[in-house]
């Protein structure tokens, strides 16, 4: 599973500034990173007057740009989404998701605290806390790194999130449901289809396999 | 499976003005449609100064905008994908998917033509079209309908496309890639899952089954 790292803290305390920083440098270290911005507001991302813009003001649920480079998809949903939906259904070929907010998801923290701006820190250990980036020395428990220090804290963010042995990924969805399955189940299920499945032609190895029946 | 159309036609023969009268002529009749705009030379969605858009330009591979109402997303591909592709990925919950241009896709075509602004047809029934909207009449095998007749059109798009009976639909896919199976393959592959799946607590009936295996 991709791990999430939500960056949070109080309003104008650097989280965008500290993703800008951060994700260099992580790419720069051969990691993909993909980014998540929780807008509780509601927002506007494409431009007036274009194509793409003019489909989704006629009513289109979803509307998608497609290019030899890049893919961009807007759609509307019914409720807004947990960090781990949003891994579940939209992310892949990454190392590693940095969210911006979420400070109420269960997903591991990283806090941002400017002391010129702020008198106390936002979350503690028990909001999965795991480090704090400021200009302030904490000690509180989790690492602490300067609000310019985007080697140390990568290096803190590999050593934790990405060296970890992969671990193997078994989901099951009904109806878009996430299924929970006891270790035996998973077990079974892996074993039955990887079973069935090598008989198939072309199919003696795999990384991945993704199956859908709709009815 | 979703079905797919594609509108097609030459510059500025009005494409983009015909899906914003065909989307809500079809949404009014209670259908939820996607489109998808092919853009070969690369585009811009986001705004510049953003925390989304400052998010990508720091070098995210993903970048996603999560609210209550919508989400948005941006990835880099490597190549350029097709409709068939873009529906088994990013696609779901709608009755129907336009899609803007892919005059060299395999889907079925309908073309939007001008006679002030063009002198010949871009396809024809080899091409896989199966109307023209133009304010000139043709005679070569498929039906013809007025730029401002959405009502007509969509009358054909609901009897042609929407109110057959819809099929079941069951893919594998290894690392990705689509495995074709003969009707005997999937159905062993449905009945097996299915057998397995409703031995499951909470799992007695379902619409849709996904299951997904990484190592």
């Amino acid at each position: 599973m991709i791990p999430i790292i939500s960056i949070v803290g109080k309003s104008d305390s650097g989280k965008t500034t500290l993703i800008e920083k951060l994700v260099p440098e992580l790419t720069r270290r051969g990691y993909r990173v993909a980014t998540v911005k929780h807008d509780i507001h509601g927002f506007e991302v494409d431009r007036e007057g274009k194509d793409s813009w003019r489909h989704k003001q006629a009513g289109a649920h979803t509307v998608i740009i497609s290019s030899p480079q890049k893919i961009a998809l807007i759609r509307d949903v019914e409720k807004d989404s947990t960090l781990d939906e949003i891994r579940g259904r939209w992310i892949q070929d990454v190392d590693l998701i940095l969210s911006e907010g979420y400070k109420k998801d269960v997903q591991p923290k990283i806090e941002v605290f400017r002391k010129e701006k702020h008198k106390k820190l936002l979350c503690t250990k028990k909001d999965n806390l795991v480090a704090i980036v400021s200009n302030q020395k904490f000690n509180v428990g989790v690492p602490c790194f300067h609000l310019e220090d985007m080697k140390g804290l990568s290096n803190f963010i590999e050593k934790e999130f990405l060296k970890s042995k992969k671990e193997k990924e078994v989901s099951l969805r009904i109806d878009g449901r996430p299924i929970p399955m006891t270790p035996f189940v998973k077990d079974f299920l892996t074993k039955t289809v990887k079973g069935m499945v090598s008989s198939l032609k072309g199919c003696k190895t795999s990384q991945r396999i993704d199956i859908r029946i709709e009815e």
